[in-house]
């Protein structure tokens, strides 16, 4: 496994405010990594509402059932995650585990288990020893401060290279309001998945079917347009927290509501972020990219026939190797199933055209893509010429050191 | 480039009869490679019906496009087959180029154009040059024999390690027939696509509609139960022919004929082993991964299941790396989208149980199962508990040597 930082992690890191009515502690539970901190506990004040989207796995691990139940009364308090055990394909013990780590966190937290929200990370297969929760739990909500979101961060990683986080500030009426969000991404851990966990808190103050509106909404351009490898784990939570403790900050009942515009412009913009991230946290990855596909029948049509392409492991290794391969670009919009025409096809690498309506652009020039194909951030355009569809997905390329990654050991 | 004949190819060749009817000669036409031959030519006498089965890109190349358009008439007398360029993407010019090779060989063969079937397979998006086959079609039609049926696999070849063919004799009635194949599989060559030709022979007399019928329900458990990385080239063809010529062979007219019992079993049997040798051949494999999925709710649903794990990344490196990860065999389940119950579930690598039930098989042995990784050839078995859908795909491991073939050049 690789030890180094992505070459494509951010540059800057923003530093996170506190989020009124939220306290984070994290602790070392000892659950598979040693002399690290592996469990994160964010404290959430009364009237706290909760939106997630979770995995479409028909697989899912124990905490997102766990989530998906307790979704319903939109009311939380806790939030638990640990990382180096996924509590996924654990039968019977797995729901054990959840109900025995939230009973532990609702007492200390003075909460009820329904109100305690899980998430899960690492090795599946294996049991959860929740036990080890039990250590750590009224030590982390004595400690439970609004600072330390940086550790909230690194306590969730895997095989992450660097943690992820997000945030934005904007107002909602007159009340100024923050949101922070943190997210780890495609790390594996012997022997087994990779797993997208992100949270967002706020300080504004919506009601639970609004936040799920705005949640489902922001995740189909941001969490749902990023791919590494084309796995879904059983294990994907997006969990957002709205504490509501934002001086000022007006009732929001409906996502509908005009006051929140700027909001709703901030949220989407932490969830691209995060989710940018964790394409450039993938693993293996040296080349973030980004495929846009226009002038396709519908939006649906653009994101299938981009995510075919995305997924592609002749395109993603082309991209590895720094080549422009137009052809393998032609191949995956044709396996797509999608209305194509490949007589109106063109294609652009970073900004230059070198197929046109389905033809080698006779005006490219080689030594320019070649220039061009060997930066870190490739743009990949294909324009069908049949419609108005649009659509934007990010990923990143099939390196020799993903191979290693997930198949250089035995578990 | 890897040189090498995989590790995974067939260790006995079978020697291929002549089939009455069938003369055929190779020549090297300096497409794209020095040294060695390039253009088969198959000579096929009057009366000889054909059927086809092409890729399903929504890009297809030109000479998929044109052997579509004259299968209607069910009637060849020639196939000329090209290495070294697709013929795809190559718009107005790429149907020139058929036009031109349909002329010159209908010429040379004196066949109407029309009876004159192509296939291409090599780079994409260059032109091909089909006056090079001017030169050399006079003397293939003048040496053409019933014997050279290695050098024709030879001469379709790419970047495969090994020829690839496949023979039968069955009696149709009291006749005595032949049904000779040969096929290439996913080789890569700069700056382009993995292809997979087929061809099948047979002196059987069969007429066109019934060996559409034959050939179509051949292809369900066989071509199209095979997959090395889930990308769909824009040349995949298989085509078939029927000279008539045997002695004495009855004329079928309807594939639902009880005489095409042995035949039909001849056939699925000269397919499965072609298809079998192409996964074999994938690039960069190591390993030869039969999967299997029973107790599914349908045979489809089985077939989608079974194609995700084949197509999973994750399960392709954790095979490449000799680990037996069932979590991961749960996650490409979990993804399918269809019918699946988590606590029903049960996995076996190579009659090994590790999963039974949702958990992990408590009675499986780690170094019994460390040893059975170690094969070149995997049985991966899930068995889902839910209905009576089964069925079978062939795959390959995904390898370094995957991504070196793919990525570790500039075009």
């Amino acid at each position: 496994m690789s030890a180094a930082v992505s070459p494509l992690a951010p540059t800057s890191v923003p530093d996170l405010p506190p989020i009124d009515g939220v306290r984070l502690a994290t602790a070392a539970a000892g659950i598979r990594y040693k002399g690290r901190t592996d469990v994160l506990l964010a404290l959430l004040e009364p009237g706290t509402t909760v939106a997630g989207v979770f995995t479409r796995s028909k697989c899912p691990s124990a905490p997102v059932e766990w989530c998906r139940d307790k979704m319903k009364r939109g009311k939380a308090r806790a939030l638990v995650v640990n990382s180096g055990n996924a509590n996924a394909f654990t039968g019977k013990t797995g729901r054990e585990a959840c109900k025995f780590t939230a009973a532990i966190a609702s007492r200390a937290a003075g909460c009820k288990p329904a109100e305690v929200f899980l998430a899960s990370t690492g090795v599946i297969g294996e049991p959860l020893k929740a036990q080890a929760f039990d250590g750590v739990m009224d030590g982390m909500v004595a400690a439970a401060t609004p600072e330390p979101w940086p550790d909230a961060a690194k306590a969730i990683m895997t095989t992450d290279t660097f943690p992820k986080v997000a945030t934005a500030t904007v107002k909602i009426g007159k009340a100024k309001v923050t949101l922070n969000g943190i997210a780890k991404g495609a790390g594996m851990i012997a022997p087994d998945m990779a797993t997208m966990l992100a949270f967002v808190f706020t300080d504004a103050a919506i009601a639970a079917p609004a936040l799920r509106a705005l949640l489902a909404e922001g995740t189909v351009d941001t969490f749902n347009a990023v791919t590494v490898d084309g796995d879904t784990s059983t294990s994907d939570t997006l969990l957002m927290f709205a504490t509501g403790k934002a001086k000022n900050a007006p009732k929001i009942s409906r996502a509908s509501d005009p006051r929140l515009k700027a909001f709703r412009k901030a949220l989407n913009a932490v969830l691209g972020n995060l989710a940018e991230q964790i394409a450039r946290d993938g693993e293996g990855a040296r080349k973030l990219v980004e495929i846009t596909v226009e002038g396709a029948v519908s939006k649906t049509s653009a994101r299938r026939i981009a995510m075919s392409i995305a997924n592609s492991p002749l395109v993603k290794t082309a991209l590895a190797g720094e080549d422009a391969n137009w052809g393998r670009v032609v191949m995956a919009v044709g396996k797509a199933g999608e209305p194509a025409n490949r007589d109106k096809l063109s294609i652009w690498f970073n900004g230059i055209r070198v197929a046109h309506k389905g033809y080698r652009d006779p005006a490219y020039d080689e030594a320019e893509v070649s220039a061009a194909m060997k930066k870190p951030e490739i743009s990949l355009k294909v324009a069908l010429g049949l419609g108005r569809g649009r659509d934007r997905v990010l990923t990143c390329d099939l390196t020799k050191e993903y191979v290693a990654i997930n198949g250089d050991y035995r578990s």
